[in-house]
C-alpha cells in the first residue's frame, strides 16, 4: 500500500477497501464493524443519548494526546454528561490527499486505546479524501450512542447545589496553546484528555439527584457555568478552590489568559445537592482521573449571574466568552 | 449578525450561540434539539442501526440538490438499506471562515426539507469553524440512528435472487460532474438525491425475504454488485434493463464513462427471491422516487463474478472500481 493517502483512497473502490482492511479494521476490530455494512446493527434500550462532535484540532499530535484520543474522549464525555452509559461510536474521517498512512495508523491506535478505556466500540465509519490543502491534514467526526440505565440528568441547577470539578482546570487548553505557538515550558504542558464515563457513573451511583453534569470544553468553566445559571440562580465559584497546576496558572498569568475560559477535555462538572457533595467528591477521588476532585462553588438564589469570589472576598462577574479564545482547540 | 462565518462562530461562546439560535434552531426546530444539550435524549428500541457519512461534495449547490439535501438523504438511505426505519440524525458541520451565512441558511433549509420528507429529526449537532482555505466552504457529517421494526436485512444475496433497481442509474453522478466541469447540456442534468426509506419499507412490506438492500453511491452499481457477489454467487445484469435517461447514457458515451461506475444518490438496489420480484417492482412503482423500478439482473450459482450481458448476449466482466472516478461526488 502507498505511504500516503491518495484520492483513490476516498473512492469507495478497491483502494478504499484496502485502506479499511489494512488500517481501520486492525485498529478497531470488533464484530459490528467487521461486517462492513453501511449501517451497524447494535442492541438498544428504551431511551438513548445521541451526540456528535467534529474535531479539527491543530496540531494533530500534542503532549498528552492527539486528535484520535480527543475525538473518542470528547464524544464519550458528552454522552456521559447526559447520564447515559456510552456504548457505540461512529467515526467519519475527512483526510487530505498526501496525509501519511503512518500518522493515520497512530491516530487510529490512539482512538482504539481511548475506546477500550471507555468501554465503547467503534461500530461504523466513513472516510472521505479531499485534495491537498482542503483539510489541514485530517478532520475527525465522531457521533456516539449511549444507553440510559436510569433517568437522564435533568441539567437543571437548583439553589443550594454545590458545584464540583472532577479535576484540574486548564490542562488541555494550555497544552494545545503552547504546542501550537511553540512556547516551551519545562516540563511541557500535557493535555489531560480522558474518557470520564466512570466519573459520571460514580457520581450517579452515590447521588440519586445529580442535577447537572457537563464537560467544560470550548469556552471553559465560564461557558458552562453561564449556561447553568438561570433567571433565579446565581453561581459563585471560589478562585482558591479551583484545582489547577501552579504551572498552568502561571502560564495563564504570563499570557494574560483567564483560566475560567480555557478549554478542558479531562474534567467533568457536577451540580449536586449540598448534602451529597462531600460523598460525591470522595467517590470521584477513588476513580482514575478523579484524584483532584473538589467543590469549587455553589448555586444560590439570585438573578442569573456567575461570579468568582477571590480569597479577599471580592467578587468579579464571569461572562459568557464572546469570541474565539483559541480556534481549533478540539 | 455578520454576513459571513467568522472564527468566533466556532468558539462555543456567544457568537456560536447566536449562530445556533438564528440559523440552526429555526431551520431544524424540534423539541430534542431545542434543549441545546450536548447529547440528545431519544426513545430507542431493542435493536438499532447506526451509520455515519461525511459530505465533501463540490460544487456545494448543483441542479437537483445541494450538500444539505445530500447529507440527509445519504444517511437516511444507509439506514434504510439495513432494514431499519431512520429516526434521528446528527449534524456535524465544519465551516470555513468567510462562508456566507445566506448559503448556510439555504443548506439548512434543504436539510430540513429532506428530513421532513424522510420523517427523521435532526436531534443534535456541532459546528466547528476553521480558517479560510481549510475546508473548501463547508463539510457536513451526518450520523443517523434507525430503529428496527423487524429483523435486519441479512445482506446476503442467494442464487435465484432477482436484482432490482428502484430508479434511473447515473443521474446524480452525471449532474455533479457536469456542474463541476461546466459542461453544459440542455436541459441541465439534475441530481435525483432523495430519501429512499419509503421504497425500502415498501419492498419489505411486500416481501418478507429481502436478502440484500443497498444504495449504490460511490463506485456505482459496479461496486455494490461486486460486494454482493461472493465465492459461489455470480451476478448478471442486463445492459438493456438498466433504467437510464437517454441523455445520461449519451453523456456517458461522450465522456467515455461506464454508467456502471457512476455514483447514485436516489437509487436503491434490492436482491429478492424470484417469486417476489415482480410484486416488489410493482410496490416500488407506486411510491415516490420508484416509478422507474425494474428488474435489472439476477444472482446465479457461480464463482464470484459480476458481468453485464449485452443485447446480443455477449458478456463483459464488471470489476470493483480501482481508483477515484470522480472525487468529491458526495
Amino acid at each position: 500500500m502507498a505511504d500516503t493517502i491518495t484520492l483513490a483512497h476516498g473512492s469507495g473502490g478497491k483502494a478504499y477497501k484496502e485502506l479499511i482492511e489494512s488500517v481501520f479494521i486492525p485498529a478497531f476490530s470488533n464484530e459490528c464493524l467487521s461486517r462492513l455494512t453501511d449501517s451497524a446493527v447494535c442492541s438498544g434500550a428504551d431511551k438513548l443519548a445521541f451526540t456528535t462532535d467534529s474535531y479539527c484540532v491543530s496540531p494533530l499530535f500534542f503532549p498528552g494526546g492527539d486528535i484520535g484520543r480527543l475525538s473518542v474522549c470528547g464524544t464519550v464525555n458528552d454522552l456521559s454528561a447526559s447520564g447515559a452509559v456510552p456504548k457505540y461510536i461512529s467515526v467519519g474521517m475527512i483526510i487530505e490527499a498526501g496525509f501519511p498512512i503512518d500518522s493515520l495508523k497512530r491516530i487510529c491506535a490512539s482512538m482504539a486505546q481511548a475506546a477500550k478505556e471507555a468501554n465503547v466500540i467503534i461500530v461504523t465509519g466513513d472516510t472521505k479524501v479531499v485534495e491537498k490543502g482542503n483539510a489541514d491534514g485530517i478532520y475527525i467526526n465522531t457521533a456516539g450512542i449511549g444507553l440510559f440505565e436510569c433517568e437522564p440528568v435533568p441539567q437543571q441547577v437548583m439553589a443550594g447545589d454545590m458545584i464540583i470539578a472532577s479535576g484540574q482546570i486548564g490542562n488541555h487548553g494550555i497544552a494545545i496553546m503552547s504546542a501550537r505557538e511553540n512556547i516551551e515550558f519545562t516540563p511541557p504542558f500535557e493535555s489531560d484528555a480522558a474518557p470520564l464515563n466512570r466519573l459520571a457513573q460514580a457520581a450517579m451511583r452515590i447521588c440519586p439527584e445529580v442535577h447537572a453534569m457537563r464537560d467544560p470544553t470550548r469556552g471553559g468553566l465560564a461557558q458552562s457555568l453561564c449556561e447553568w445559571s438561570c433567571s433565579d440562580i446565581d453561581i459563585a465559584v471560589y478562585d482558591s478552590k479551583i484545582p489547577q497546576k501552579v504551572s498552568v496558572s502561571s502560564a495563564c498569568e504570563l499570557l494574560g489568559l483567564d483560566i475560567m475560559q480555557i478549554a478542558n477535555e479531562g474534567v467533568m462538572l457536577f451540580a449536586v445537592p449540598r448534602d451529597y457533595a462531600e460523598a460525591v467528591v470522595q467517590a470521584l477521588r477513588k476513580e482514575r482521573y478523579g484524584e483532584h476532585a473538589c467543590i469549587i462553588g455553589e448555586a444560590i438564589k439570585g438573578t442569573g449571574n456567575v461570579y468568582a469570589v477571590s480569597e479577599l472576598g471580592t467578587k468579579r462577574i464571569i461572562r459568557m466568552p464572546v469570541g474565539e479564545l483559541l480556534p481549533r482547540i478540539c
